[in-house]
């Protein structure tokens, strides 16, 4: 009986962005994230009876450009493992687009997961991350639960995720606060690679994250979610900062951005813990503890009309169900 | 007779932001600026007859904690050229707080050019921009007209402005955009000295800034107006890279500033000619040409309610009136 792979999303606090190599996904820095209880996606694998892929995503077929990505993705697994089958591929995502988070994290852990289920591959969990990471970057994390570190490596079998603490016994909570705005998006792929050509600070960059990733392994240890919050929300902005100092200038904030990171300082000057991180979009995830995010929710909600608020907790690593 | 002295604000298209030492206001980097003709500082002194300095600003007494920082900048001035006499300041500020400029790159180069008017010290521009720069470090490009480069040099007597072109015959119109907003502002002061002792960038910014003013010449000198704009919203954007990136992150910018680095965007793509330079704070300054002001004027205040415009054209050096 062939199982389901399940993979939860996550989100990095300490950001991935550039690559060094644009084919096999290898990035310019480590990165490191913590992976959520609430996202995820359920994926399985049947072997076709022809030489065909097909895809379902949330029961429906895809059409030839709603699939490329994956079919090009299973292309180069089966060149990589030498094998010819084809796949009947039956995914659910449970990462919905109001939730604020990219699903590719968990939608490539959860296929390479099938994969190696279905196909009987005994990938251990480091081969899984590799494999998930030529999907998506940071699908590499997703395969463990808890703070996991993305090693940058240089070449296909170098870089790959590790666990820093699976199951943190830490009071960390995070607030999704999302921006209900359809707005025109340059893509993570696109962003990061401007930033890395265009940047001039984009060298120091480089720098900052080796340090910053360090410091907060640091506070990860001791449990210090004050630290964590510090160091998650300067990794962020300056992420940001690399967007802006592209040339020429683009940034991922909506004017909401700025207004909720606003909110977030005033939290703050209350004595309530609330740190801002910000991906590849307009929306803001904000690390709270367990007492302090039901304040936060409730200030944002009362300031904000235009927004939707989503809490998440830690998660587990890869699943087979 | 003693005659008033008349300053123009400027508008910095490579910014100052950072100093290197903070006694004598000398910067990490040259910056370069646009002297504006419609704001203005007036400013006339008489020499007292006791040995107290009074200010009248706007025809209204100043009290101790208002007139300090230009009291203080009294006594710099008699102890460096020897002289015991105090002043009665009256000084007229035509820079309305609504028309979203700093009023002390005008109110220290007309107080430095009428205490060059009134004690006779027959100082020639460039002195004069050294005793302005001593008041506030912009004041010392607003002796000059037109493009105005201000040398950083590493000492009193070799931090002073330069014309690049005092009359340039240039298309170009600025058009500032205000907020209408009361927001808790960070002191421009306070926030470069953040950036510099805290940004992991700011070691770029100073090379940035150094290649940026040599390229900005070169499209001054060709008049070309969309480099010039290219180059000045680069640069600015990048200013406020190094408030994020700074440690804890901080911006100037409001929701509104956003909106409008949106709209600007969204003018560019119908063709229209309009870039973006933001100081410190959260208006936006748009560069635009005779041609495109109108239309985007026109559109920001369709699509915002809560700004007000104000068009400025290319201002002259130091008057005497």
């Amino acid at each position: 009986m062939v199982r389901t792979a399940r993979a939860f999303t996550n989100i990095a606090l300490i950001k991935y962005w550039g690559k060094k190599n644009q084919t096999l996904k290898l990035p310019c820095t480590n990165s490191l994230s913590l992976t959520l209880d609430r996202f995820y996606t359920d994926t399985k694998l049947t072997i076709a009876d022809n030489d065909h892929d097909t895809v379902y995503l949330n029961h429906k077929l895809l059409d030839e450009t709603q699939n490329k990505r994956i079919l090009k993705y299973l292309d180069t697994v089966r060149q990589f493992y030498s094998f010819d089958d084809h796949f009947i591929v039956d995914t659910v995502n449970h990462v919905p687009t109001s939730a604020g988070f990219a699903s590719s994290a968990s939608g490539f852990a959860a296929l390479a997961a099938a994969i190696n289920e279905t196909k009987q591959l005994n990938l251990n969990k480091r081969e899984l991350s590799i494999l998930a990471r030529n999907g998506s970057g940071s699908a590499s994390r997703s395969i463990y639960g808890g703070f996991v570190e993305w090693i940058a490596g240089d070449s296909n079998e170098t870089s790959f995720a590790t666990p820093i603490d699976e199951n943190p016994q830490i009071d960390l909570t995070l607030l999704s606060v999302v921006i209900n705005k359809g707005s025109k998006k340059i893509s993570s792929t696109v962003g990061m690679e401007n930033s890395v050509k265009t940047s001039p600070f984009y060298p120091n960059w480089v720098t900052l994250v080796a340090s910053e990733i360090k410091e907060i392994k640091q506070a990860i240890a001791k449990k210090d979610i004050q630290r964590i919050g510090e160091i998650a929300e300067h990794n962020a902005m300056s992420m940001h900062a690399l967007t802006l100092s592209a040339n020429p200038s683009f940034t991922y904030f909506e004017p909401e951005t700025i207004r909720i990171f606003q909110i977030i300082q005033e939290l703050r000057q209350k004595g309530i813990l609330a740190y801002a991180t910000i991906d590849a979009g307009p929306n803001v995830k904000i690390i709270c503890t367990n007492e302090s995010i039901t304040k936060v929710q409730k200030y944002i909600e009362e300031q904000l009309s235009n927004v939707s608020c989503v809490v998440a907790n830690i998660g587990s690593g890869i699943q087979y169900i």
